[in-house]
């Protein structure tokens, strides 16, 4: 049989509303009595029955978080930075994979809400008016990561992926690549990932350049894009000596694409990544790409919203995180 | 305001506890009164409290998944596969990262057993004695993942990796490899790591070839031990011509450091790695691995946990996986 707080009580010889006072932290108990209490949990070994304590205070101590897909691979360092943090102050994760399903989304979110979570970390491009309402209608505290809100309602923490993007084209380009390709998704996609694409558009068309639609493919931001990226460039019979990828992802495609046909990376034709995977600075040759701070966008999400579930003011509503270009040798 | 029980009860012209019975699918309500509940349920959007449920039925539909470390390449998939059985069967999974620290894992299993989690996933290398005296105290259903627990107390799903790295280094020395090192986890380590060690061992002996001291590095199953070891091995001034590594991450350190000292992959060496990653198949060489089946590890495991939780009676207490031996660019 557990020890209840009535154990407790008897032991430090004071009332269960005592007990309860000092668990709770309300500081009316004096420092003696307070420690009898502390001292008969120590000896008891007592641990609070944190569900029925979560009926009360309406908090569990929980914070949801929804993600597209924890097994690729832009998301667990995300998650590991979030679950660190809210380990810190004593909170837990749940985590939820929504594959970009919006009706898997609305299900969690409602489920999510019904286990009393206090929390959620919320990040998905298929964020709709639909969802943003049922988050509103909720009333559960959200934070966004990676992930646009138009109206700018929702506490956000993101990366400028226009500018980003846009810094990475313009280093080909100040190298001396003219004739680039894209490989990413559509600029009308209107999250992050299409805004990768407006930053490559910004940089050419501000040097210049010429945009080619034989030279951009769209598509998803997985190895295979690369790879049938190639495909289409090539047959194309355009010439091209750059391509700007929305993922290191679609930059190995790429590289492992132009090595079968025999193109020099980065001799004939030099290629930047996105993210900064693990795996990009290993890779042969190793990946040029744009950072993004994948764990720091986690941890400070999480950090937002243990604020704001403290009812503490945030210093900022909508983090903008820096990037950086990490220069290795799959680029000129 | 939410709806509460109360106005269903009042809607579908009940009373409360009938309500409640419905909701808690006791069947000794008939099917008509049955069908005015869920009528008032549907028209009033009613959803019931989970939590003050779960005070009542001991149970909240609410898995924990205790891994060492989410961002590291071989958990995402087994996390994933376990959540998406969790989904099927309206289980949520709270994610925790130990970092294979005995006191973090302590912690978490405390605070897993207050928030009266209805099981638990186990991943870690540092199940001891201590740890396994707790899940039993805390009495909370328990399965293990890659996880060795020596008495074999609780359920587990495994591969064989004794036999996996014997039939892994087979392979070399059938493709006539002679002189084979090895870079991975001492023996001694008693887990499925160690394991790995075990296996090479086993068939560098019965195949009559010689073990050498100067040819083995043992550290962790990281990038940078797979450059290390290359270094040692080097630096030893004895001949090799194959690596067993006991993961992928080694064999692709193992690969860049060789290619720095123009040593060719695989005439000269012939580098086999363990877990088939996603990178494995798209790094160059293209590596040989031994692939284990991580997604089904989280989803066996989750099933397994569901019908423990449900009572029913297990198949098998512990699951061997298969493994399979994946055959590509980085051996002859």
């Amino acid at each position: 049989m557990a020890t209840s707080i009535k154990d407790v009580a008897r032991e430090a010889g004071v009332s269960i509303a005592t007990v309860s006072r000092v668990l709770n932290d309300i500081d009316v108990v004096n420092e003696d009595t307070k420690k009898r209490v502390t001292d008969a949990i120590k000896m008891l070994k007592y641990r609070p029955n944190i569900v029925a304590r979560s009926l009360k205070t309406q908090r569990t101590k929980t914070i949801g978080i929804l993600i597209p897909d924890i097994s690729s691979q832009f998301y667990p360092e995300i998650v590991r930075g979030a679950e660190d943090v809210s380990n810190i102050y004593d909170y837990n994760v749940i985590l939820c994979n929504s594959d970009f399903d919006p009706e898997k989304e609305k299900e969690y979110l409602r489920v999510l809400s019904e286990k009393m979570v206090d929390g959620i970390i919320y990040m998905s491009s298929s964020l709709n008016e639909e969802i943003l309402e049922l988050i509103t209608e909720l009333n559960i505290r959200t934070v966004l990561v990676e992930t646009k809100d138009e109206k700018g309602t929702l506490p956000s923490v993101t990366i400028d992926n226009v500018s980003a993007v846009y810094d990475g084209t313009k280093y080909l380009i100040e190298k001396g690549i003219k004739k680039l390709a894209f490989i990413g998704v559509e600029e009308n996609a209107k999250n992050a990932w299409g805004d990768r694409f407006a930053g490559f558009k910004k940089a050419v068309e501000e040097s210049g350049l010429s945009l080619d639609e034989d030279l951009m493919h769209f598509d998803s931001l997985k190895v295979k894009a690369g790879f049938d990226g190639v495909v289409k460039f090539v047959e194309s019979k355009k010439e091209f000596d750059g391509i700007v990828c929305a993922s290191d992802e679609i930059a190995m495609g790429v590289i492992n694409e132009l090595r079968e046909r025999n193109i020099n990376v980065p001799d004939d034709v030099s290629v930047i990544g996105f993210n900064n995977n693990f795996t990009a600075s290993i890779f042969y040759p190793k990946i040029t790409t744009i950072s993004q701070p994948s764990y720091d966008m986690g941890s400070v999400a999480m950090r937002m919203l243990i604020k704001m579930l403290n009812k503490k003011e945030l210093e900022q509503e909508h983090y903008v995180l820096d990037y950086e270009i990490i220069k290795r040798n799959s680029t000129k």
